[in-house]
């Protein structure tokens, strides 16, 4: 799909435990969402998984194959339950080595410092072979990627310094637009308006999403497209159609 | 899996073009991961899809196979994105049908409002056959299950509100209880000392997750299990183990 219509995708794992028995509230979905739909990549696709090799390959070597890119988020750390990497090494089928440019910078960062790069903390330096690093401005130990897997941390802070290392060598597709608007009415009244503007604009995603504000029913409505034309065509024919219910828009920004 | 060991397993599909592009930010994934794991029902996988039929119905019949059940929100108000219905039903091969006792509920709740219960709010009285219904006391129209998969609406108040009528009829499993503390140490410092333990004590899940106070680096140590004796085992190595590096722990709640 990608190569035909000039869009890029993602897929997203998010790897840990933590996650699906609530312990934790992921906060790496939603920002990586926003960053890859503001440069014009498509997120398609997030999975959350348990701490297990045999589901880690599977989904990376399910996911790689169907979009351009996959993030996975989570167990790289230094500890017996980080076992992200290995994982990665397997599912490509490739050795699972010590990177010596990522030891080198370790090395760096421990020397001198009152924390000991032992056997623990190298473990963070290996990676599949052949990998290259991603930068870790935050806590050093660097982030990797494969062929078009790309393995970042978990914490927040730290994926989000990696990502931005990377992101300006990401392949990027057409930016997708936006349109919204919000209503205070309920989605059952506008339903039949807002089928007949899909129907009329096939390439221009609507959106509704229901909200409650101070006990009445509300309405956003989103339009998104990379076609501009027919994003300001929809646009303009949901304004007119809400005018003709008498329904009195709200621009968002 | 389940059937041998007495857990009960359970998947998530979050179903919402919003979410994938980062507009909305999921707030169902951590109340249901809570709420499943206090009732002994292991989330193990979660998937975040597009609104788009095959997706859904891939998903839902990849996942529906693999665990005890599946929960699935969003997608189910009455305008033109709203298609989990119609997907459930064709991931069963079963009619999509107006389901009566549906319309009833919705008759009785538009009746004498201001709103109307038009074609496009009857949509939401629509089943695959044989479904049973999930009350919603928040907005009445209901959710449903169809054999292991459960369809809740994506708005949390409603979602929660439906969860909360389902919960007492679903079957659970043996409760995992935990144990956690919290060092002021960098987890490359104790990595060894947990390996040990966990090899020691293999039905108890030994999590490790860093974070950064006031500058410092530390490390959330969570034991899980559903055997008290061996999770009061590890729990007790552990202590030893952080008392013998000279680590003071803060017991958590």
């Amino acid at each position: 799909m990608s190569k035909k219509d000039n869009t890029v995708s993602a897929a997203l794992v998010i790897i840990g435990n933590e996650i699906l028995s609530g312990r934790t509230q992921d906060a790496n979905l939603n920002y990586l969402a926003k960053q890859l739909t503001s440069m014009g990549i498509q997120m398609s696709e997030v999975r959350a998984i348990r701490d297990d090799m045999d589901e880690i390959i599977d989904a990376v070597n399910s996911l790689r194959k169907r979009f351009d890119y996959v993030f996975t988020t989570g167990g790289i750390g230094p500890t017996h339950d980080d076992i992200t990497c290995e994982s990665i090494a397997k599912a490509f089928g490739r050795k699972y080595i010590l990177n010596l440019e990522a030891k080198t910078i370790l090395e760096e960062y421990y020397d001198g410092s009152s924390r000991e790069l032992n056997e623990a903390r190298l473990r963070m330096a290996y990676t599949p072979e052949g990998a290259s690093l991603i930068e870790n401005p935050v806590s050093r130990a660097p982030g990797f990627m494969v062929e078009n897997v790309i393995v970042l941390a978990g914490i927040p802070a730290v994926m989000r310094a990696m990502f931005e290392s990377l992101a300006p060598t990401l392949r990027t597709g057409k930016k997708v637009l936006s349109r919204s608007i919000s209503v205070m009415t309920g989605e059952g009244d506008i339903a039949r308006s807002l089928a007949n503007i899909q129907k009329s604009w096939e390439t221009v995603e609507i959106g509704s999403y229901p909200f409650v504000r101070e006990g009445k029913y509300g309405t956003s409505l989103v339009l998104r497209g990379s076609d501009k034309v027919s994003l300001d065509g929809a646009y303009k024919n949901l304004l007119q159609a809400m005018e003709k219910i008498g329904v009195t828009p709200e621009i968002n920004k």
